[in-house]
């Protein structure tokens, strides 16, 4: 499928009546990571899976991806290995061939840029803007994970985690099984990964669609993190960014489990154009958290 | 073409039995470029024509391009702006949409990446590695105008150049109408974009396609900077880079004139594994001349 690797571009197939799909995410150090925090292979891991869990979200198949990285002068060549093993393991595991790129110094900090080509059938991609009022919404595995892990190291800077013991955060696994399924049976009316939180791209798709949406607070599936594993709080799980679970909304009839992952109703699309929040006390207005990363 | 903007990923309706060129290049602040020297509208219009270079010299047709760009908190929004204006007056000039990217805040510095994604005729694209023994090597325009004017930017730092004096380095313009005569016409053997240097680029088509070369170095066409004009030096024409010429070889009558822009013979390729420059002292070794755009 791929040819013209170290040429000016890279050349791709795309298959008869496939469509592609094209998307790109920036890893900057101190913005999306610190390297006092992540392990290199974490970082190169959490890399491509920005970019997967894009081509995930849309129901595609991927294809190649093009890191552009440049790294301060100093930077020992070893990091810049171990950020390799952590990409390149992912990329294996979805067969995704690195087909290009490019390489600089960076003056000031470590700099990625990834960007993921896909492919799907023509028209089959699920986009964001197809959920009508009476659709069931579903999320993919438990929310939170990361946001609450990125608490833990905000408050015990100095404490290292063991990225085992907090994997959504140090190595999140990209739903692409589950997108390919839901395309595949036509499950999906719209879809969305969760990566800036479940508020805010819960209100991407109800913009995009023309719609609401009624949230039961206490069906929001919590992750664990952390051994001894401690539940997130409620928080996390409805605004932290970076958990990679997909978000989508259906008609249909949904299993509980989808390529083994955990799928979760959490509420319905209403007509009325707000996020209401369902919770003990009565329901309220859901806001987009606004999820930032961190600050530097 | 393009759908999905706004999307998780943009999608990309590629013509029936075409390939696609994927191409990315970052554009960093006290690397390609420095915020003292260069107008907002000169660094967002480089940004895209570094990318559009690469598919030129495949002989492709330009599709798309996707901006990553980090910019630091302070930044005014008028040079993002001004940014946008240049490499939007770039990408209209040569009917390219911007299909999407991604913008993130940047601890240090502005950070550009641009991936461009065009498309060529199955099996058309024009590589680095045809060229042989017996074909005439071309270079499009006049070599050296890009690294003379940084010359002139790094020992006179205080004095501002007006880009329409030096509009090789400020406004470059990709030869996408070049390629795509060379592609039509199935009169190039083998080609490449002058980004390194013609030096550097020489010995990258000799590299891949298993040959040397013979350059005449008055043959070379220098270019002329400056107002009044004056003509580059040798070694800038020789190991320059950034100037975004294209460098191929054919062994087919080529004119002298190309989409209106001049086509200069300067020399063969050969069997023997080396770069000669042939001067009036006769032939040396040419190296590649290690072009590393400037330092911080």
């Amino acid at each position: 499928m791929i040819a013209g690797i170290g040429d000016d571009c890279a050349i791709l197939r795309i298959p008869v009546n496939h469509q592609m799909l094209v998307t790109t995410d920036f890893s900057l150090e101190g913005v999306h990571f610190r390297r006092e925090w992540h392990p290199p292979q974490s970082v190169g891991h959490r890399c491509l899976a920005r970019g997967l869990s894009d081509i995930a979200a849309m129901g595609g198949e991927p294809v190649a991806g093009f890191l552009s990285l440049a790294v301060p002068p100093k930077l020992p060549q070893r990091w810049v290995d171990r950020f390799l093993r952590g990409l390149l393991g992912l990329a294996n595991e979805f067969k995704v061939t690195l087909a290009g790129g490019d390489t600089s110094e960076s003056p000031n900090g470590i700099l990625a840029d990834i960007v993921v080509v896909g492919s799907v059938p023509k028209g089959a991609a699920i986009l964001r803007s197809g959920a009508r009022p009476g659709d069931r919404i579903y999320v993919t595995g438990e929310l939170g994970a990361s946001a609450a892990t990125l608490d833990l190291l905000r408050s015990q800077p100095k404490k290292e985690l063991r990225p085992k013991d907090f994997p959504s955060h140090f190595f999140p696994i990209p739903r692409i099984r589950v997108g390919r399924t839901l395309r595949q049976g036509r499950l999906a009316s719209s879809m969305i990964d969760i990566s800036d939180g479940l508020s805010s791209d819960l209100s991407h798709i109800c913009e995009e669609s023309g719609v609401g949406a009624e949230i039961r607070e206490n069906a929001v599936p919590r992750a664990s993190i952390g051994n001894p594993a401690r539940e997130v709080g409620p928080k996390a799980a409805l605004h932290g960014g970076e958990d990679y679970e997909l978000l989508f909304t259906s008609s249909k009839p949904i299993p509980s489990r989808i390529a083994g992952v955990l799928i979760t109703d959490i509420g319905s699309i209403t007509r009325k154009r707000e996020i209401a929040l369902v919770g003990s006390s009565g329901p309220q207005k859901l806001r987009p958290g606004g999820w930032e990363h961190f600050r530097s």
